[in-house]
């Protein structure tokens, strides 16, 4: 079965930075969509910020079975509307992989409810992913650890909730640690977050770093229908409660 | 220590319904704060919607250490900028017990990230709310389950994360089951859920309650200084890494 | 791809009572592999505790993905070798899907690290089987909740570790609740408690049960490598350390 | 309310080894109780594997809150009754914080259900313990980390269930990465591992060490009353049932 990916990303560095541009020509998600695409069990598509209502529109939701999130300096300009729809439809069942910056995300932070903060550093220094939960479906592929020679450095205390589990833990030249790979479920939606993928080095042509994108959205995938109102809270009436009862007592409702 | 707590209650079906004013002349946030006094160690005041800033100033909350909120008709009043004023006390350390129609709250769907939809039925049925977790300090001096002889149904899915811990499950008369009392942490403020307390009946009068909001302040009291500005994201720059680094590659700060 | 499960049975009870070999003929795991199968995807072989080794040789475990295990009278007469043996595979990745009274077993105590007690009743009332996290994949295909019309009672407390999730929450007749469906993860292994299976009822009959054995067994599946040695706890030697570094200081190993 | 700790240990590398012996005269345990009892409300008491019972008689246990655990070379000597017992008490109640190479220790394996492996590397490097829970109990009075400068090297993966909360991720020299401290709860008793304290090293004589140590006794009591049998298993008889039924189909017990 064909999973439907779409890489999101507010594209924006490529657009104002020659270095960027000139790593991702086109764009950071041209290089993820690339990644995803590489075993032809994903089918990509793309959004940008720029695009009518982000690229986020019913009909393209309708289509998505895992959005990816990559945003950074534009979080602001990201509609509430779209903020809310995107969130209905995780709270339904689409998976949902936020990279990097993505940490500050409005969708992120609202289906968190905390503060997502971290420490950072531009420094270019290595990075190195450990793997805290062999065999998990996400480092699935991946030996005990990758290194990311340059990499901007995210340190603890990182504060999301405590997750369902802790795939990857990073190192840092120097000398912090990360939580790099967290798995969340809010309703039916799968949501793993993913550290490494700053703008400025070449994190999303690394070939474990690709490996992990697809292990995320296979492992994210949902193949149940729906949930179509997720924030529906039906009364069940008296007379079609499991067991017979008679109501009792005043009444409000 | 004395823990500061403040009952909220957005005082609305008191002051339209007869019968929920004979049960709770003064309002819900009375019978709770009589509760929460009842054994010394818990200093009490109230809030309520009408308030100036709905009684929630940043005054206010700087002499409370746990904040119970119950609402229900009015939800939508509550004024945005004091959800988002509320939820930085909370990723700050403040302790919050959302009581039963809260978990539709704005500050509680904030803080969860989910629908937290649930089934419901007011038909004056029999709950009866069981300790799962024996020994928690929540379920302290409680049995093995107590009775509400008239309670509201909720029923499950309730769509809220998977939490720390399950601490109450509930059997209603009617055939359903729920989780009547979750644990969350969110920054370095603690969550508490408890489903019993709808406003046509005497829940907030009945002793085993009692003795749970009491429980339930006294852990989820955070006696630590607070964390002032819980979203923040500081650099550490290079110079004052803790491992000697020196700036490699292309920069985007 | 075939998953190969392993359904294990004590086979004590269907042999002993006449009303349990009525029910279930050849034993329970004979009804416990039809439902497995019923699907074609999972290639199911039995074992049963009078089996040399219990059925549960090297040569076997190598070709099992997911084990069952039912049990009850006999948990003590389990040879603890074997346990060990169980246990480390579990850990190196095959799932383990624990049934019913399973919950005393050797196997599910040991990886628990609980008393994994409960309340119980043998009265054949009702029990509602409520889906608590719906799209679950062990959830699949189910409604909100299945009825088993008679079934023996479970109660909470049940000393179990917090779970990683929770699935399923059952109502009983006589007024009790329990979590009837739990995962974990130990090691690289998945596992589900599931509570219904009543030697002295058609549960395992039940179109219902049959589909959630099936998902737990897909969910359980891993289909990643074994772990062969779960248990190592390798040294890295200074010269193969991922950052150079020079020993220092007094030397105990 | 004075808490009793008591701190158990293997006592042989100190009898064995003239560097350990000179850091810790008279056992590790003098150094831990020191730490315990620096600020008054922690009374502690000490035993060691030579003990009779190895100090863990019945009577000891009964006036135990919470025990600290620290064994290396010495574990296949603990009698398994005893494990038994001490995992009884914790089911009951008791607090049990287990230090460093205790993580192979028999009552922890038996705890958490899984094999506890890890890399390690003694170089006599430098760790630094970041809190990735800030305001969390076992954290209190720390900054935001603290180093030690020469220290055994633990790695990840760390084969343990995913905790309840992650408290502390340590930064190692070598470039590995360790989660250092973990909450648990079995039964009624919560525990925590805290990875630092080899032997060849001045661990326990550190100020933020002993902070740790005794934030942790604290967080780990549980004043609330024992569970004398965590591990029975009532029957609740029909006419016992919370709600009326009648016995119906046929029965096995």
């Amino acid at each position: 079965m064909t999973i439907r990916a779409l890489a999101w990303n507010e594209f924006v560095h490529e657009r104002n930075n020659k270095d960027v541009e000139a790593l991702y020509p086109g764009g950071m998600h041209v290089a993820i969509a690339a990644a995803l695409g590489a075993e032809g069990d994903i089918a990509v598509k793309t959004a940008v910020l720029q695009d009518a209502e982000h690229g986020l529109t019913e009909a393209a939701l309708d289509e998505t079975d895992v959005l990816l999130w990559w945003g950074h300096a534009a979080h602001d300009e990201v509609d509430d509307a779209i903020v809310e729809r995107v969130a209905a439809r995780v709270w339904g069942g689409m998976g949902l992989i936020v990279l990097h910056s993505g940490h500050f995300s409005k969708i992120f932070r609202k289906l968190m409810g905390a503060p997502c903060a971290l420490k950072w550093r531009e420094a270019g220094e290595r990075e190195r992913v450990w793997v805290v939960n062999p065999r998990h479906p996400i480092a699935a592929g991946l030996g005990e650890n990758f290194e990311l020679e340059t990499e901007e450095m995210y340190g603890e205390p990182f504060s999301v909730p405590e997750p369902l589990e802790t795939v990857f833990i990073s190192w840092f030249q120097g000398g912090e640690v990360f939580r790099s790979g967290l798995t969340y479920r809010r309703g039916a939606g799968n949501i793993f977050y993913f550290r490494p993928g700053h703008e400025a080095y070449p994190t999303y042509h690394d070939k474990r770093v690709g490996q992990v994108l697809r292990n995320a959205v296979r492992w994210a995938f949902n193949p149940q229908p729906r949930i179509a109102k997720p924030g529906d809270a039906p009364e069940v009436p008296v007379d079609r409660a499991p067991e017979k009862i008679t109501a009792r007592g005043p009444s409000v409702h």
